[in-house]
């Protein structure tokens, strides 16, 4: 298998993709390719010593950035890390495609280069949701899809089953459509239809949750459009750093607080690293024609390496051909509408 | 001024809005009046001695509960306090009515009996929401109205300014449209329509936000639709419960960490309080004509009397007259598109 990291998106890029590339060389057997400014990944590559010899580079001499339009860029810089590495994905150069560049211009690069996988109306780009203290959820979709159609809270719901059946490992995943209550009757013309679709699925449903439940882990695959799913993982982690630097103002405030907090150290730092989404890997865009994980502008090294981990089984596990066979299912249901 | 309160709503009636209205009675000179079964409401006030006198109870025989109907039971129930309730502000018996009942039934109450104030189209649930560690923000809409036209979010966002304005006594407050993005052009129809009304009106309007910013304060006024603006306020309250829960959980694990827990008691305590939506009183629906407060179910006495004390400015400051004379306002830039 041949995993490719984007080496120019992020805020730290090429330093903390080349440092995450060496931290997964060192564990797995599996081919590592950057694609990038080629002079700048291999004066980052060699610092680390024998291990960069295991990944490899290739060049690409443009750059999109955050501030540049998606679509236009995406259709001009053709020597661009992120459209030469999805064409190397296109044509089975590359298994996968890992980058923390621009979203938009994944997302366009995602739709024109690799496609959308036939029968699909909207590739959903799905997040891990941390849920602090236990499993995380998944959330469909987080942004891709800012209006929807209720068949494209179906096509979400089952793409987000396949992966986190294949990738995250949880057999028969539990499926929760986000609504403004639980009781029946409760909702918009979206939800409402969406809530009729997903009841004639062979999904495992659980029907309507409420924003209020997802901390208590209430299902694995969460649903829902891509404005209210972007305000749900905002907001989620605006709470998480609101949290920690009230902590530490207050904890900080007088000696005995001090003390108190050294005292905490450990559960202190517990608590820290559950709000650090690093841990939880990358999303990808499901229901386009190849594997594209798209990692937090903000990734550090360990959140390149565990993105580089789930990129291993979402390849080995075919879940683009499983999408593709989920197809016909449900076209089946919008038929009998 | 004569501040009606209903007696039955709410999952600790009719003993905390008892204990609510005992604590509001000793500060303030207007008149408290309870209405719902007479004969429980004055077995609770017996407990308080002489301040007890000062509130007057008002017999209503029949209740609505969470899980009726709402548009039913304010139809049917004639003699229950919230219908009975919402009458007496109709018939100026009244100047505002409070209640921690159904909010459906509210809600239809407010529309059927009151009425909507003539140019307002929908009338919104304005929820103070909280930000930890500065003052709170106010979230319009909070679940009146799942589905919106742009027209509905200017609405919000004027009498949410008024409201912020009279009553939480913040001068030219600023205004935030909850959007999936802060680069122009981003959002739905939905959002975009919104933008281009809220630059055209006199409001403080600072353009779109991010639901990641909440937690900084960024605005006074947070406009999104009902169904987004649900899941946030719940979001934001699941949030809350879940770092109590972790914090607790976590710093009484060991021997050391609850020794600093004990120094950090005042901390903690602080953090549990700002948490805690009690402290910031009850929901007005605004645009209908009355003045009418929805508090949370689950509040406590300290909740009843915050509602209370924000009752006051309610009225005195006309709220409702003040956002009948904004209407023509309003109704100019909707003609003007």
């Amino acid at each position: 298998m041949r995993i490719l990291l984007d080496g120019m998106g992020g805020d730290h890029a090429p330093e903390v993709i080349v440092e995450g590339a060496v931290a997964a060389a060192k564990e797995i057997k599996d081919k590592i390719t950057i694609i990038g400014h080629e002079d700048k990944i291999r004066a980052c590559l060699a610092k680390y010593g024998t291990i960069s010899e295991k990944i490899e580079v290739i060049d690409a001499s443009e750059e999109i950035t955050n501030d540049e339009a998606p679509v236009k860029a995406v259709r001009t810089k053709k020597d661009s890390s992120i459209v030469k590495g999805l064409n190397m994905v296109k044509n089975k150069e590359a298994d996968v495609f890992l980058s923390a560049g621009s979203t938009g211009a994944l997302l366009a690069g995602g739709l024109f280069i690799l496609g959308r996988i036939q029968g699909i109306d909207r590739p959903t780009l799905a997040t891990v949701y941390p849920v602090i203290g236990m499993q995380p959820s998944l959330l469909v979709d987080t942004g891709a899809n800012a209006e929807c159609k209720p068949g494209n809270l179906l096509e979400f719901a089952t793409m987000g089953s396949i992966y986190m059946e294949k990738v995250l490992k949880r057999e028969n995943p539990t499926v929760g459509l986000v609504n403004n209550g639980t009781e029946e009757g409760k909702g918009t013309t979206l939800t409402k239809a969406a809530y009729e679709l997903l009841s004639k699925s062979n999904l495992n449903f659980i029907g309507s949750i409420e924003a209020r439940s997802l901390q208590d882990g209430i299902c694995d695959i969460i649903v829902t459009d891509g404005f209210t799913g972007n305000a749900i993982i905002k907001l989620t982690e605006g709470m998480g750093l609101m949290v920690l630097r009230e902590m530490k103002r207050r904890f900080l405030s007088t000696t005995k607080s001090k003390l108190g907090a050294v005292l905490l150290k450990d559960q202190l730092s517990e608590i820290k690293k559950e709000f650090n989404y690093a841990e939880y890997g990358g999303a990808p865009l499901l229901g386009v024609k190849g594997a594209l994980l798209k990692m937090h502008g903000s990734s550090d090294a360990l959140a390149v390496k565990q993105t580089i981990m789930k990129a291993i089984p979402y390849v080995e596990e075919n879940v683009v051909d499983t999408i593709q066979n989920s197809v016909l299912e449900i076209e089946e249901i919008l038929i009998s509408e």
